[in-house]
């Protein structure tokens, strides 16, 4: 029997779920104190259940706006709580992370939300501010940075990752909470939000994405073999260091508009210096067969996805077909 | 590529998902003037969407309660609008349907909500009560039935499944919806709950469960190329047919609680009258490869759930089994 035909509630599933949860707190280094839960609805999702789940309605709760996706979920908290924007990059098309001592914090926040990754921007937390007071919390979206290197998990109050960038399929998506917190959903909140349910029933309070949870427990296990986060971090590392590094050494051909100490390892945005190659450079890639390198819909230019699953191979051949692409193109 | 790997908003993935709502669109012969959604979250997501999109909190919405499936949407519309219970089956154990002429049903509620196959207790729909004004919709969580017969999507305001008895993997969900419901989604909605934000975005506002929507897709190409769903109901029918024959033939060895006219085509209950051999029974069959026989655990009992996917052999060899069974066990 495959994992698609069995009972979510059979021994077989359980200790799939369980060897999971597991493998996960082993490499992130999970707290006891943490609750490791595994839903469905992506991080957009989670965009209403944290306020749902942490805050009162009058909450007073911050969010510093890095780029779109937290962008997103600070509209979506407006529903729930009172949410303030303390910091946007917006006006300077996030490229940028703000200093932290520079953040006028609000004063009984119920929580402090960051992307510590974001995607289409390419711009990422390399450390993390502290919340104002002992009752708020560090709430993070870490979707697309998430097992991409060690976190200190013990800084946060919740971190949420839908899987589909480093751990698995899309249509899982996993939630790490201080248990503590767990419990004070507010009353509108739909069931299948309430993180109570969800830890009370171990994950299983309905079916949950069994196959995907299957992949996810395959790609934990394979990061343990591989030495833990901290190796996969160096390898992450090395392969957005080459990457920079021919950026930056193009004299100008190739532009990454993000601040160099913020770069993301991860989403690798860059432009050309003449616009009007791009296309090209896109269509001559494919042809290599290095494909969805062209930027969101919503900021253009290039933009190289490099995550743990793609090899440091991978990106040399991509080095090498920009400089090839340069050759024939400048001057 | 795997559609594991592809990008959801790439032409690749699009002509999938476009496809396989082509497909479903043929197999249930769905009027154009329903939207077809591919969403997460179960169906017990559905139940908190649905009063969320089709009411305002004071709106009355009435429940026919066949089992413990419509036990649940019920209790959770609660905190969303005023549902009335207008029947309820748990006195009985859940083994009946109501005759629709005796439903005192609420003027002016916005929709009649029914589970069409209440998985756990067997008992299933086999005509549908009418909404009591125009301004009334009927609404079917249909998860358990779904795609195992034809249904007349036009006498429903929204019909929703959870894929994974029928149709596909754990983790989709679909849901069809007469388009001009759509877009009066209360304020407390999030997103991911909004009719309108999917429909809009073709089920694509944020990454969708890609593998389990593949995996759909190749059903319903499969259940065309069976025939379409009145043949498929038909191979149901006889798989049913067989094992309640077996059933009632026992002389009372086995037992189907369930009102004769109203049993389901995809889940079959039934007890031994010594309770006390149900285990061995279990034992047994597990041996002989026939597993997960055992009932809910709110239930007891024995249950054998026949969906599509399970062929006219499994049955027969079911059969054969309870027969040897009874031969070794009775008198």
């Amino acid at each position: 029997m495959s994992v698609m035909e069995m009972s979510h509630r059979g021994k077989e599933f359980l200790s799939i779920i369980q060897k999971a949860e597991s493998d996960l707190r082993t490499l992130l280094n999970i707290p006891s104190e943490y609750s490791v839960l595994f839903l469905q609805g992506g991080a957009t999702t989670q965009f209403a259940a944290i306020p749902l789940n942490l805050c009162k309605p009058d909450d007073d709760v911050d969010y510093v706006i890095t780029g779109s996706w937290g962008d997103k979920a600070f509209k979506e908290a407006a529903k729930y709580c009172k949410p303030r924007s303390i910091w946007s990059g917006k006006s300077e098309k996030y490229t940028k992370i703000p200093s932290f001592d520079s953040l006028e914090q609000t004063p009984g926040a119920r929580y402090l939300h960051i992307c510590a990754n974001e995607t289409i921007h390419g711009v990422e937390f390399k450390d993390y501010p502290k919340p104002a007071s002992e009752n708020e919390v560090l709430v993070a979206d870490m979707s697309s940075n998430f097992c991409s290197k060690p976190v200190d998990v013990s800084k946060f109050g919740v971190i949420y990752a839908g899987a589909q960038k480093n751990v698995g399929p899309s249509g899982v998506t996993i939630v790490i909470i201080r248990s503590d917190l767990i419990g004070n959903a507010q009353p509108v909140t739909p069931v299948m939000l309430d993180y109570k349910i969800h830890a009370d029933n171990n994950s299983l309070y309905n079916t949950p994405p069994c196959y995907g949870i299957y992949m996810c427990g395959l790609v934990f296990e394979d990061l343990i073999a591989q030495g833990g986060l901290s190796d996969v971090e160096k390898k992450n590392a090395s392969k957005a260091g080459i990457l920079y590094d021919a950026i930056d050494g193009s004299k100008g051909f190739y532009r990454c508009p993000v601040e160099k100490s913020v770069r993301s390892l991860m989403n690798v945005p860059f432009t050309l210096a003449k616009p009007e190659l791009e296309a090209e450079f896109v269509k001559e890639a494919a042809k290599e067969k290095m494909v969805q390198l062209k930027g969101h819909r919503s900021v253009g230019g290039m933009r190289a996805s490099i995550y743990n699953a793609m090899p440091l191979a991978g990106v040399e051949k991509l080095v090498a077909f920009m400089k090839d692409f340069q050759a024939s193109h400048d001057g």
